[in-house]
């Protein structure tokens, strides 16, 4: 187990960003079609092929997800993705085409400095077919993918993912690009939200603070216009119907509340596909249901605190600076770390 | 202020409930037609005319909410306060007719050890006209109302309300009938999960543990048959169009994530209405409605935690002990409280 989405069979990822740009996409593909679905819980999504995801809607399946910088230019992606999967013969059958199902989430990053003067073409669809070129087990986390270019309203955001196994020995697993409009943290503090939730001081096992910092409940926004949003993916390897999938994604979406303040705001873009590869041998139960839901949730609150704690600070940025940057030294020095 | 949904201008609550039966209702009076949505984030909800609180949908405002014991028979309880509310003249103008608008949700008591042989007709709709014949600023929480009979995993459910003031100074309020299939608590010990958004000790003050307890992620749940809700209303005096008001009921069931464990599962019923009383005579701007929306979170939360606090055991009854009786004079002893 490495702590990251790949821990579920059958599912790998790919990052691929451009610094000149300071955006990026990161391609979740799945090497069998997965039973998916998706809620969209912020207020300003940016999605593509999402409607498909709906439980009594017929694709039974998808080859793939792309999370993707660049508003909803960034939606470019799940073209490249979808390129890439056609010219390995993926897709869902059509006569004699092959079409591969790649719905997709954006997160706006357009104000983080970066040059975005693409001329006609933006690059989002050939980063799409890059990052599922380069999908993998293994990966990078922090400023890299969709995370690349992502910021929140006072640290740089990034790319992070986490997995757990259920009481059973179900896997889930989560994926997160974080690039909230507020805080990920209690205030102008390195204590993450989601600490009850850490696992092996995978965000730096810093706990809660001794003391409340005054900041911890000002409202301190990034931006009011719709360049905010956290998206993701959670999986399992536990074979689940459509319809569990989508009641599995309305319960990740509760790892926004825990990991950010405030969550599921009007100009946030939330949005968490859910994906069930069905590579156990256990039939899952309304328990494992229960359980996958909540794990689900808790490692997508956990994936967003790595995310952050992961980031690095861009170059020639407007973007804030990372975790490490303004809370590593401090913390070293406290030897809590 | 008396921290309590009612600190809404214009918004009225009353409660009652039968002992034998252990089960009741309260009834949430708007004094003058509040525009109002729903967001109903749980897998087995118990609903009555919710269709029409879509932002989509025509009738522009209800005349009050009800939350009741009794599964799916306490959905008669908005007849009881439709007719409360018509003997006062209440109503949507239908012609000559005036038809009160009072949709309702429910909590599955129906396992607490009451009595619930109740013959040919269930007492749910007089609980609802007379706890809407009571309804008033003041009222009490814990075992009561649609409270009276809830229960969770292993303390006494019950009523729980809190308000707070926007930077702005809009007043938000929340109002929960806790009876959720999991904890309130981090695992058997005091210590509540919503303890980060505590105000005033209105919870007992505790904080978090010092050290985590071991059961505090075991996943023990009292039933998987769709016994199991959390549900309530939000309200603010803040005047808002029906799309936000469902914006901030989406946000609002956030509140269940912060305060129990497991959240949203598929046995569990959690719905959130929400209303705009309207009475503020400052204009909301976007920041104002994402300050709202987080405020009805954590209110949600906090009355959610408060509800469980306040009960009180039952006679007669299979359910668990309230946290008092299990927690009260230890936590006395330490002088904590």
């Amino acid at each position: 187990m490495n702590n990251l989405i790949t821990d579920v069979e059958g599912v790998l990822v790919g990052s691929v960003h451009d610094e000149r740009v300071a955006s990026g996409a990161t391609a979740v593909i799945f090497e069998a079609p997965a039973v998916a679905s998706v809620a969209i819980h912020g207020g300003s999504p940016g999605v593509r092929d999402t409607a498909l995801l709906e439980p009594e809607m017929t694709v039974p399946a998808v080859d793939g997800f792309v999370l993707s910088g660049g508003s909803a230019f960034g939606l470019d992606a799940s073209g490249g993705v979808m390129a890439y999967l056609a010219g390995i013969g993926r897709g869902y059958p059509v006569r004699s085409f092959r079409v591969p199902i790649v719905p997709g989430a954006i997160v706006g990053d357009l104000i983080n400095g970066g040059d975005k003067n693409w001329g006609r073409r933006p690059p989002f669809w050939e980063l799409g077919f890059s990052a599922a070129e380069s999908a993998q087990k293994a990966f990078a986390l922090g400023s890299v993918g969709a995370g690349h270019g992502a910021m929140l309203f006072d640290l740089k955001g990034g790319l992070g993912s986490t997995s757990a196994v259920s009481s059973r020995g179900f896997v889930v697993g989560a994926l997160a690009a974080v690039n909230a409009m507020g805080r990920a943290t209690r205030g102008a503090c390195p204590y993450f939200w989601a600490a009850p939730y850490e696992r092996e001081n995978e965000f730096g096992g810093l706990g809660a603070p001794a003391k409340e910092v005054a900041t911890a409940f000002d409202l301190e926004l990034k931006s009011l216009k719709a360049a905010n949003t956290t998206i993701g993916v959670v999986a399992t390897d536990a074979r689940f119907t459509k319809a569990e999938m989508k009641r599995i994604a309305i319960m990740a979406q509760d790892g926004v509340a825990l990991a950010l303040r405030p969550a599921h705001a009007p100009t946030d873009g939330d949005v968490v596909f859910a994906a069930s590869t069905g590579r156990a041998k256990t039939a899952p139960d309304l328990r494992d249901l229960t359980e996958i839901g909540m794990l689900a949730a808790e490692c997508f609150a956990r994936a967003i605190a790595r995310g952050v704690y992961e980031a690095t600070s861009l170059k020639n940025s407007v973007a804030p600076p990372c975790w490490r940057e303004v809370y590593g030294a401090t913390v070293n020095r406290t030897g809590r770390r």
